[in-house]
């Protein structure tokens, strides 16, 4: 059982969450985030390592748990996105490295009118407002586009900005996101580079189950028979990385290969992409270092997944 | 003459600009930025009064001085827009009030590729760049529309995005913005709230020449016939707000009466509104605080202008 030092403290409002952190770095720590939308696996809980390691000395890691409705469109799964934030909590104390866990009940204006509160329900980004509620959004028009960016119009706008949020917020020194949600990582370290923030953008290695699945809050609503069908997504990365290390650097017939794998599995393919590692332009040949995107449903599920390759020079 | 420990001191590198800032924290002072882009007058300078001010105790006030290539459309007047650096930094170091003057060279990126130079040349709002330049752009999306807005599409994203970069950078407690700007004003107040900005806004009010015009670095553009033509936007606005406290609350007929106004003096009216003073919201009758606000041309000369009116209750 972890001693109590070791239970992170938590804060749910904004101004303590930023008096919190201004007070651990006055002490000389290195303030730490970990952005997540809670119902946290050991994918997360890698995160929170690799911020105690990108710090190399006195660290205060705080993880963020807070599901952000305005990167989900109408038609996505807020509304059943999983949570459990006693099981959160516990996770996150048996680390014994995590000082405080920052749980907002909302992060979003919802009115400056009197009478806003008739107007309620939730912040979408396809929202216009009537001009008292959040307008600000910021976009990084380049990377937001294509692999999810053209499935999900609105993702990486709610992503961009609620992550902002985070980091005026809590202004940490550190942030570290998960590589699985590839595009995701190279947008947050763009926007930082051009916005100026004095942020280290750390990038975690994706952590998978024993059989390769890649870790996700969403596997929980896999079926037995889904869960398996699924392995597919992680099996022909791995081939398909193979293949490119064994001199087929061609880049649709990796593609077509990954694709075919996905749908004899029973997935159906939203897209299956070989991009640049940094600008993730998409490449027609492996010649350099480039990553294949997965993003596949399975069921009533919707899984990515992916691959970095440095191909021998 | 200013004593030499009034002379402010020059800061070019965005990671000095920080540090300096930091330490000046650190002593327990306030830091206050007043954002300019250079051409300074007495506008200008009652911004750092007013910086002074709000900071009540100790206070390390920054100016920078940045003409941001990015809220210029193609069209606009980038290439002849005033600058007088020696004159700026004299201006400053008579106030005895200024510690820092942050002038970078540049502040986006032009491109990260090895041969990124050769297709170097001006940032525009207007660049979808190559995908290793700035790409990331901050909307106020409501507030952006209308006024100036309208005829200036690029304008308030590029200022928002260099804004926000000069938060990052310089790290305010407080920045100080003037009103006659007041779209601006208000669309960065809207950022600060909506990105959870650790900022105070302050508004300072417009400074008058004698006469009544509105102090602009871009005055120094007309001829002496077209100043005193420009005469009547001012005019126009005071004859308005009296006529308006007077019991005249219908906004169309205050609206004709300026454009008439303007017309005659042989401006070229760009837009006349009156919207309510936070919101932007048009308003038909003067029956709550409102501002009315004018952008006319008088030659090649764009100039904006605005009142504030709180009708009696």
């Amino acid at each position: 059982m972890p001693a109590a030092a070791h239970e992170p403290e938590v804060i749910r409002d904004k101004a303590a969450m930023r008096a919190w952190s201004r007070r651990r770095r006055a002490e000389g720590k290195v303030v730490a985030l970990v952005p997540t939308m809670g119902f946290l696996h050991d994918g997360h809980l890698s995160l929170v390592s690799a911020a105690v390691a990108a710090a190399a000395g006195p660290v205060a890691v705080v993880v963020s748990i807070y599901v952000n409705p305005s990167q989900f469109a109408p038609t996505e799964d807020l509304a059943t996105y999983p949570s459990d934030f006693a099981g959160d909590l516990r996770k996150l104390a048996a680390t014994g490295a995590v000082a405080a866990v920052f749980c907002p009940p909302d992060l979003y204006v919802r009115g400056g009118r009197p009478d806003a509160s008739e107007s309620g329900g939730a912040i979408s980004c396809l929202e216009q407002g009537d001009g008292y509620g959040h307008e600000t959004w910021i976009r990084v028009e380049r990377l937001e586009k294509g692999l999810c960016g053209s499935s999900r119009p609105v993702f990486f706008r709610g992503v961009a900005t609620v992550v902002a949020k985070l980091f005026n917020i809590v202004e940490p020194d550190i942030a570290v996101f998960g590589k699985k949600d590839y595009q995701q990582w190279r947008v947050i370290c763009r926007m930082v580079h051009d916005l100026d923030f004095a942020i280290e953008i750390i990038g975690s290695e994706i952590v998978r189950e024993a059989d390769g699945l890649a870790m996700s809050s969403r596997n929980v609503h896999l079926s037995c028979e889904e869960r398996e069908k699924a392995l597919s997504i992680s099996r022909s990365l791995v081939n398909a990385r193979t293949a490119a290390l064994n001199g087929n650097s061609h880049g649709q017939q990796i593609k077509d290969q990954i694709v075919q794998t996905l749908e004899e599995a029973g997935g159906q393919v939203d897209y299956v992409e070989i991009v640049e590692q940094e600008s993730l332009t998409p490449v027609e040949r492996i010649d350099r270092p480039a990553v294949i995107c997965v993003a596949a449903w399975f069921g009533k599920v919707r899984l990515i997944d992916n691959i970095e390759i440095q191909p021998p020079s």
